[in-house]
Order: structure tokens, then C-alpha cells, then sequence
């Protein structure tokens, strides 16, 4: 089932486990994709920056989506194809939706900067990879140096029939999703799913905002799942009871770059979730002194929420 | 008394108060110096850019700075002299020390981009002001682009004998606190004061990783100076339980820009600290559902810390 | 009489003279003002980046716009206001004003991205310094890293009626200059100015394209007003045959940042219009191995035009 | 034959030539190389960002980088293999190198900012691709806004033991070659090949300040090995008549971007070198106002070189 704009819920950004050595842990993307699914999320994202994708081969990418695709048993995948050229794009975007994939994720390259190079680039892109494929807007500026403006967001849903959703994680970003349902609600920008990254850093009110759900890859999306579930019930103070004893771990693992990734594979393996907490280098990995006060940070979570303690 | 290597505790980045027509408020200049004291401060930092210096014309900066060094009574102020240009930096810093400022704080020019460059301008820096005027470096890549190594902020501290305070904002940043820490240990670098800033968001674990305390600008000042007190006092469960317990809000603060500065106005008005949460054009303010939001934030820490309680 | 978007011919971009102590020359700006009036300079533009500005305090800049302007005796002066405020930027734009400029010239800071953030800018500008400046836009983004689609110069234009002149530096440029000159024709943006930079290095083609003139800084600015003009007279290759003769001298000097100035004042001392090459510090100046290659393109110019030679 | 540190003249940096459909002409990769070897280049430079590398996918990118080595029968063939990572990297490394390629070139992704950084990424790259494989660093600020400095060069060398050259395409960048140079000469880095590019700007001079000759794409790579043979030949005078007579040609096709690639193609298929001046989408054509100045340029550039004229 293509993606389309009524998705929803929890697609968490999903780590590629490495062994030690730095070779694909195909057993812990099959364990991991079964908790995601354990746990209640709707669908999953594979080969993201956090997915460690740059250090991928094309083969090796190709392979691993369609791990994660097969385990996902009828889950939506939706696989990153960002890359430096629309040949290398296309071939990746179009080798995934055979395999399965549900949708495709386009980062923009860094280097452009006016509205017309960035709806442009989307444009192309489209075109690029077959304007069937559903695709999703990745906003990022902290990370990709891009600045989209809500018109500029609009102009990309209109422009093309493909777009369904944004991953947003413009910061600061509450208005700009305040914004983006207006236009929809004012009928100048066709619906789509709004679902948050920034390492859930805003979720509780983003999604009293209008947002749809999160795409981001916090060690406990069970967490997540929860607080979507909870607001859309209408427990707002129970949403953020949740989401505030979760806060200091959460925010101790947006830690931009690999030093987040290795917060945030620490807990997964420490969870059981997958077996290693090895990045394929360049890497990074956590000091005696950090992961003491990830420690620490999990047993204060754990008074709150049990998921935390008890890790063995 | 000019400040030095010794330098602890909390200085809070101090927001320019405005009426709402844009003319600068001095009585809440008053009124905030008088709470900062009252609260524990050991210092103070004006004119930084989140006092919305870049918005001052030479004069006003200067008199803005001599009305809070009057005020603090011998508080020590840090002046932010940060200028595209050395005569102009020269001017305002040789000014604001004649004033009775305990010394002054220089960012880098967002250009400068190799080792080099970046130690050049400090000696550059220091050799204009005068090498009798003690300075802090602000290390805050995420708003300068300025990346520097801890070896590059060891260089800088020892060729220049009138550096004494790193303002540290490096994200993520515990490693780099270690790593002085360090060299301090093995006599590579002399001692020198870290005060951290990014608003706060890892003071929790900055101070047990060697920080000095905060240099920093959030609504709840008095929170951070509890803080830093209480990880002093070996009080760590303390420490955590009352930072958590404001994290949800101080989190919400750190949005970058004018964004984050209209919800610190914002509570620092709600809090009768300065009359209004105006910002100079070209400002930002509020929305409707922004400001509920802040209240909803201080109505939940007002659970835990009745300061953000009954705010009139 | 203020600037209008009438002005065309050459607007040489002055340097800042300065004595070998860092001081200001004042009579060398007296001598290279009588020399641009005397080879047929129709404006003069000063305390742009090349002008050294950024290394000048604001009385300082003053002081030397006013000297510029009074020795100009009527001929047009531009003077650079770009500040990182708009505070500053009034009371340089209006201070230099009432001293006689023609109007002032403001570059964006390079912290722009989006369309609407630098539309917005300009208008910021213009309504903070008055909208009875005249004010040129200068379009840069090699040096400012801000890109201005066609369609945003156009923007800026019809919503500030102040905006009379575009400094067209942008690189590559002539497809620029013909469709703004298409705008102005299919009725879309009313009349400018475009007076063409980055060194000369296009000027050829560019009035060829439809600009108006020069604004750039090249040592012999009287080659480039000889170029302006036989190109309006219709002698096409007349005017490349002279501008080739230079332009292995132009290109050389066309270095970005401090070398390319160092080169400019080495030739403009040589030719006796300025006293010396010094640059304020921190600044650059020419190698040994810089300088005889100068001397050996110099003389390789002198052949075609007897100005390059016999320099003392 | 590995490249080393002895490899001299001209490596011209060869489009990848298309036909209308986006296709790639491979007859054209014949005839082009034919063609350099024909005017005396020593090498030949494939897959670099003017070879439109980034819209390739891998497999073209190798059978191209294969065509081109299989028709240069024994001329060294230098393969770009810049990549968002060093997976892939390695794959086209190492696929290259068994194809029978001289060496690789590697650019800096744009991210990086530190010395260590820079250091760090060429000693992973080396690692990666196989410590066996001769690598060219590419030091291009303007285009990838990476700044190396001299001395983070000459770790690089030292280093590494695999690479072998630079191609310098700083500006400015005359310095910096003699400052290098300087280095080997004072026994602080061991020899290393300097190959210029930066569209052969500073071509003339920098032969001069040591550089071993040129790695550009000027649509005259025959004028470009007569100036370096020139100058080896100690006819400084007759390497600058000539060069000087292709300036203007040659700073028109040094536009950055498409539009001076689309020069280059014009001008290498009116030359009959390729069939098609075609780039893959996304490209660039050029106007007819454009054609109409190549034009006049080749024409003037004709009245001293010959090869400029007569062409079809």
C-alpha cells in the first residue's frame, strides 16, 4: 500500500545495527523491526542520516531496505534515497518500491538557498524518480543548512501530486505547523501528513499543534507511541506527565550527530533491541563518563515509566 | 574588580528591556539588576545577542552598559563587545572597562573557518581592546558556524593572558568540558572559567562535569543559581529533581532567535522582572496559542517549584 | 542631488587610504578624489568591504564620508551604511545624508537564506533609515553568501521606492542584467540602475548587456570609464581591444578579501593616487614575488596603454 | 603505471559528454580522448563535478571511468571518486584501480570546518579506499567552502603515504603554492605533484611559482600544455602572449556552475571534439545572446590563434 497524506502515528527513524566490525547486523534489524511493531508503531523509516545511510554501498543499502521491508509484514517502509545526483536517486527510489517500500524520504543538498532552487529541486526529483512514487519532505535546516518557509513547504504539495507528507523538524517549529494546517484549512494546500523529528524535542505540543504523529528515532518509541495515542484520546495532561519524565533522557540523546546515535544505540542495546551499539566508522561511541549518566538518566526515568529499569 | 580564572556561579545573560515603542527601558534595567542579585547571581553579561545588541547603535549600548554596571553595585558585569570590526570592538570595550565592567565577551565573526583564523582573531582581538581587558570566548557554533577544537580554545587561552572565561556552548559539549578539564590537569592549558549557555538545556550534567556554572539567560534565573548551588553541595538527586522539574519550559525557551527571546521575555514580564516583553524591530512575539502554551508550562512547574506559581 | 536610477558611467569603489600607522590619510583622499573627477568618473561609492569599513568606528566613518563628499564638489557619493544592526545603520545612512551623500549602499547580512527573509530585510532597511534615501542594493553572493533570484531583486524594488540601483556582482551575472532589463521592459519592475562589480571582471559584456556602468574598484578606473563610453558610442571593439589589453592586470587584482586589495593600492600608489598601500589592520600586502609580477604585468598593459607605464 | 609525485603538464579535466536524451555519447569519449592525447596532455582527470559526476549512477560512473582508461592506452587516467561516504567511495575506488585508472581524486565533503576534521576525513578516505590507490586532494573553497590551509596540506601528505598531488584551485592561491613548495624545500613534506585548476585562471603565474602544470577543463587544453611547455621552456614572454590572447575566452567559460560548463561544451563541440554540447538534466543551456559572445570571443581569440578560427 503506496503512502499517502492520512498517515499517521509513530514511524520511527530506524538505526541500521552494525556488529562490531562493522558489518550489517541483518538478526537485529529483523528483532528491531518486530518491536517497532510490538510497541504500535504504524510504520517504520529506514536509511536516514541517523540510519547511518551515507556509509552504505548502493548494494548494501538496497539490501538492508529490503530486510526491513519483508520483516515489516505489511508495515509501511518508507526508505531515505537523499544522494548527491538524481541517477543514484532513482535507482535506490526505484529498487525500493519494488522490493516494497510503502514511500521514499528526499533530503535536499545543502547547497541551495532560494525558494526556486529548493521547489525546483523537489520538481526534479519527482520527475526523476517517477512521479508514482509517494515522497516525503525532509525539513531540516539545523542539520541540512536548507530554509524552507511555509509557502515554499505549499508550493512543493502543489506542485507536485507525490508529496505526501512532511517530516518536519524546522526549529523553532510550532508555527510553521500552525501555518501549514491554515493552509489547508483556507484551501491553498492540498492535505498532507505531518509527522515530527528533531529528535521529538516538541512532540507534546507538536501534535496539539496538528501534527500527525513523530519520524524520529528516540530508544523508546514505545514512549512516543504513547503520547500520539494519549493526546488523540484527549489526555493532554497525561501526554506530557509521560512525555516530561522521558524529557531529560530524551533531550540528553538529541546530541546532534554521531555522539546522539551513540546515546540512542547505547539504550537500544541496553533495551535489548538490537545487539550492539557499534556505529560503522566514522564513528562514535560513548565514554565511561557518558554513558554513567545515561545511566543515571534511565534509573530516574524508570521511578516514572518501568520500561526504563530493569535492563538487565 | 576585574574578572579572572576564578569566576563561578551564575551569570545571567541579561535581555535588553524595551517599551513597546521601541525605546530602551531603564527602570527594568534596574528592577532585573535588583533580581539578579537578589537571587544569588554572582555576575552579570549584557549586550549579548540575545540582549539584542546588534540592534543598539554605539551610544546606546554604552549607556545601557553603564546603567547596569551602576546598578549591580559591584556585581561583576561582562560586556558583549563582539563587532565586525576591531575599532568598533576597541571603542565599546575600552568604554564599557572605564564604565567599571569586569571585563568583556568576544564571538567569532561567522566566517572564519580554519585553526588559524580563528586564533588570529582572538590575538587580533585581544592586541585592539588592549591586553589589560580581561575576555571571555563564546564558543556557540550552532549560531556563529564557528567550529572550535579544544585544542584551538587551549591555543587561544595561552597566547592570550587576558583570556580568562570560556563561555561554552559547543552542542553536544560535555566531552569538550572533560577534555579542558583535562588539559588543565596534564599543565597544558592554564586555568580558566567555564560558564555554559545553550540555554541551559545541560547544565544538569555540565556543572558535574567541571563547568564553573551558567552563563545563560533563561526566565527562571534563580533556578540556575539553585542548581549550580546544589551540585556544589554534593546535593546531586537535589540538583536533577528541581532542573527537571523546569526542563519542559526551559525547553521550550530554547527555540533559536526571537522566538526563544519572546517566551523569555514573555515569563520575565509575567514574573514582574521588566515591564514588557517588547522587542526592538526587527522582533518577534507571541502567539496566542504560544503564550497559552507558556502558561500551561509554568501552571506544571508551579507543581514542583511555586516561583512559577501565582504570577499575578 | 539625490541618486536616482538615472546614474550611469562609473562609480569607483574608493579604498580607505591609510598611513603606514593604521591612521587615516586624509590627503590622499583628497588626491584620489581630484583623480577620479579628472578621468571621468560620474559618482564615487565609499566604506564599501574594499573601503575597509568594517575596521573603521563610526566617527571615524563619518569623517571620512564627509571628507569624500566635500572634496567631491557635486559629484555623486555613495556611501556604504551595511551594519549588523539597523540602529547603526540609521545613524551612519542618516548622519552621511545630511553631510551631502547622494544615497547610501546596503549589502545583506550573510545570515540570509529565504526569499521573503531578504525582501524583508531591505524593506526593514529602508523604513528604518528613511525612506527619502536612496538606497542601492548590492548583490553579492560570492562574499555574502546570499543568493537573489531575479524575481527578489524585482521584489525589492517595487516595494521600496527608494531602491534606485542595483550593484550587480552577482557571478555568473549577464543573464541577470538581461532579465531584469526584460522586467523593466514587459512593464514588471520599474527603472533602475545596474552599475556592475566583482572586480571588472565581466564589465565588457555586461554594459553590452544593458547595465549601466561600473561600481567597482579596479586601478585604472580610468580604463573603465574609456570602456563605459565606447560603448555607448557604438565602438564594440575598440572597447574589448582596450579592456583585454587590462585584463590580464584586472584578473590579477580581481584576488578575493585582502590580496586583491593589496594589489589595488600597490597600483594606486605606484600611479601616485594614493600615498601608500598600507592596510589597516588586520590586513595584507604584497610578497616580493606578488610584487614583480605586478611590475611585469604593468608593464605588459603599458604597451597597449602608456597609463601602465613610466610610473616613476 | 600508478600516478606519483613526478606527474607534470596537463591533466585535462574532461566533460562527460551526452547526447540530446540525457545518454551518454561514449563515441564522444572516444574522439575527446583522442584529442588530448593528440595536443600533449600527459593525463587525463574523469568524473569530476564538471564531469557531472553527482547525476550518474554507479554503474555508469564506472563504465564511463573505464572507456575513458581503455582509449587513453597507457595515458594516465586520474577517476574523481567524491562521495557522501566512504562505502561508496571505496566501491568506485577500487573498481577503478582494477580498470586500470592511474589514481583518484577526492574532494572534501562540504561540511567539513576544523584542521582535524579535514585531516581526519583524508586519513579515513585513504583507509577506506585502500592505503594501495594514489589519491589527489582537491582544495576548491569556492566551491566546496572547505578551507585548507597550508599547513593542514602538508599533514595530509605526511600523513598519508598514497597521495600524490594537489590540485590547487584555492583563490587566491599564489602564496600557496610557493609556500608549499617552500615546505619541500625546508624537508617539512615530502614531494608531491601540484596540478592547477580553478577554470586556469592564474594558469600563467602559477607554473611560475612551481606549480608542475594544469588540471582545468578549458575547452583549449592544447593552449593550456603550450603554456606549461612554454614556461618549461623558459619563454615566459610567449607563455603570457599566448595566454593573454585567451584570456577573455577563457574567464568567460570560468563561470561557475552550469553556466561555465555549457560554455565549455559549446565551445569543445564547435571544435568538433564532442558531438553535442547536451548536459544531463539538471543542466544548463546557453542563450543566444551567450552563443553570440562565445562567438565574438573566438573570433578575437582567432587573430593570434589560429585554432580559434575556422571552426565549421
Amino acid at each position: 500500500m503506496p503512502l499517502d497524506h492520512t498517515a499517521k502515528g509513530v514511524y520511527p527513524i530506524a538505526p541500521t545495527p552494525f556488529h562490531a566490525d562493522g558489518q550489517v547486523d541483518y538478526a537485529s534489524i529483523d528483532r528491531m523491526t518486530d518491536f517497532y511493531r510490538s510497541v504500535g508503531s504504524t510504520g517504520m523509516t529506514v536509511l536516514g542520516v541517523m540510519g547511518e545511510a551515507p556509509k552504505l554501498d548502493g548494494a548494501e543499502a538496497l539490501e538492508i531496505a529490503r530486510r526491513f521491508i519483508r520483516r515489516a509484514e505489511g508495515l509501511p517502509v518508507i526508505v531515505g534515497v537523499s544522494a548527491p545526483g538524481f541517477a543514484a536517486m532513482r535507482a535506490l527510489a526505484r529498487n525500493a518500491m519494488e522490493a516494497g517500500a510503502a514511500g521514499v524520504m528526499i533530503a535536499p543538498p545543502n547547497t541551495l538557498r532560494t525558494d526556486d532552487q529548493i521547489t525546483t529541486y523537489y520538481r526534479q526529483a519527482s520527475e526523476a524518480i517517477g512521479e508514482d512514487v509517494p515522497f516525503v519532505i525532509q525539513d531540516f535546516p539545523q542539520t541540512f543548512s536548507v530554509v524552507m518557509t511555509n509557502a515554499v513547504i505549499r508550493r512543493i504539495v502543489q506542485e507536485n501530486a507525490a508529496c505526501v507528507m512532511l517530516k518536519h523538524e524546522d526549529w523553532p517549529g510550532l508555527e510553521k505547523i500552525s501555518a501549514l494546517r491554515g493552509f489547508q484549512a483556507d484551501g491553498s494546500m492540498r492535505p498532507i501528513s505531518i509527522l515530527c523529528g528533531n529528535g521529538g524535542l516538541f512532540l507534546d505540543f507538536e501534535v496539539e499543534r496538528g501534527a500527525d504523529g513523530a519520524m524520529t528515532g528516540y530508544a523508546f518509541p514505545d514512549m512516543l507511541c504513547d503520547v500520539v495515542r494519549l493526546q488523540a484520546e484527549g489526555q493532554r495532561d497525561a501526554a506530557h506527565d509521560l512525555f516530561d519524565a522521558h524529557l531529560p533522557l530524551l533531550r540528553y540523546e538529541q546530541q546532534q550527530g554521531p555522539t546522539g546515535l551513540a546515546v540512542r544505540k547505547y539504550v537500544m542495546a541496553r533495551r535489548g533491541i538490537i545487539a550492539s551499539d557499534a556505529q560503522r566508522k566514522p564513528g562514535a561511541s560513548l565514554t565511561a563518563k557518558a554513558k554513567a549518566e545515561v545511566e543515571y538518566l534511565l534509573a530516574r526515568v524508570a521511578r516514572h515509566d518501568p520500561r526504563a529499569g530493569a535492563l538487565g
